[in-house]
């Protein structure tokens, strides 16, 4: 059997998430339909790094799955790509060495979040971001991000809905803001990430960003180790997983 | 009876173009569908500055309808985007004195078409541009830009489907290109467009700009008043109405 890393983009807005379950269509559901016509009907596997939600979408989202078929890498990437709906997209594909796993071997992820700071929507990136009427703060957010960054234990941060149940101590490494244009750009470079932490992070910077609270409120919300503590979920249509490192 | 004038932004992805036809949804059935509501039932007719096909998106589509309601005018425009579908947008409305027609009245369109130029396609813009590969000669095709602009007769530019029977003159008082990022985009302002006209003349600029075509070929084509003479319509996707002239 040949492994076949891949590194996929897609757009979530039509779909119920990454992962196959019993309502709605699936990013993964649509692989391994891709790879079963590639295998002649049989059932192939996938991994992902991670799932993702309905209607959040990836530009490198990393998976592997185990083939008995002898393609040269390099036509991996083009033969899924004829295959798969024109909203996923193989980017990269190659045959790592050493066992490796897209899920197991992580070692950090990057998620970026998309808001439409202005007035009026923009319709053609509703799907890509999401609406804040009322200006926004970037220097309390971004001092608020700088009480992000570092170890700390993130229950605050995380939906009571998770099947965890483990440490929810994480690392964040970088936690940044930045105004482009019209948007506002949220950057989370992490160990790794709760179960909708980038979202409710994301949907408490914006109530800093709008003066409901303070920067400085990060550290009791955190200490706080209980959801009710922090802000809203941030809507999904704004939420990309970047980039996985192993 | 009160005239209404509102500028309109619709992302055309979800229909099957501007006016209401047998097949598919259209925006002015949603814009009458909205207006009825508020109407308490009775039906609206609305008139725009014309037609988009499928596909095709506005950011600035104008058009008029008369309502006996007295709505202060500032107050049609979230009227009617609260009952609307969020692909379609009201951004202004006023109330014209003198008789304003839509369609009748205007004196020039301009419209902006988007092309990806890069050897992978972009999921995210992929409903907001076309999708060239191969490296496009921006200066060859600013060349042929040259070449549209003026008073010339279009019929090798407009689709064999349209109804008009009167002259195929017009004027493009600019035509343009240029290069930002990974996208190019066109730009035309004209006294008014044949059927398919914009996407004709895009579609024979990016044969220019592959170097299938010379850019001193546009007089030939425009002297051989046929159709045939021109190149392939490019997709509607990449098209927008950006703004009608009054």
């Amino acid at each position: 059997m040949n492994r076949i890393r891949m590194t996929i983009a897609y757009d979530g807005s039509g779909y119920a998430g990454y992962q196959v379950q019993p309502n709605g269509g699936t990013i993964q559901e649509e692989l391994e339909k891709a790879l079963k016509k590639i295998h002649k009907g049989k059932t192939v596997k996938v991994t992902a790094s991670g799932r993702t939600d309905a209607r959040v979408h990836a530009v490198g989202q990393v998976i592997h799955f185990d083939t008995p078929l002898e393609i040269p890498v390099s036509n991996w990437r083009r033969a899924l790509n004829s295959m798969l709906p024109d909203d996923i997209q193989v980017k990269e594909a190659d045959q790592p060495t050493g066992g490796f796993h897209a899920r197991y071997d992580t070692t950090g992820k990057e998620y970026r979040y998309f808001v439409r700071n202005h007035p009026d929507p923009d319709l053609f990136r509703r799907h890509y971001t999401s609406h804040v009427k009322a200006p926004l703060d970037i220097t309390a957010m971004k001092k608020a991000c700088g009480y992000i960054e570092g170890e700390h234990d993130f229950t605050s941060f995380c939906s009571p809905k998770t099947d965890l149940k483990g440490s929810k101590v994480r690392t964040i490494f970088k936690a940044d803001v930045e105004s482009r244009g019209e948007e506002v750009v949220f950057t989370f470079k992490g160990s790794g990430f709760l179960y909708n932490m980038v979202r409710i992070l994301v949907g408490t910077l914006l109530e800093i960003g709008k003066g409901k609270r303070a920067p400085e409120d990060i550290p009791d919300i955190l200490k706080a180790r209980t959801r009710e503590a922090a802000g809203r979920t941030a809507p999904p249509q704004g939420l990309f997983l970047w980039k996985v490192d192993y």
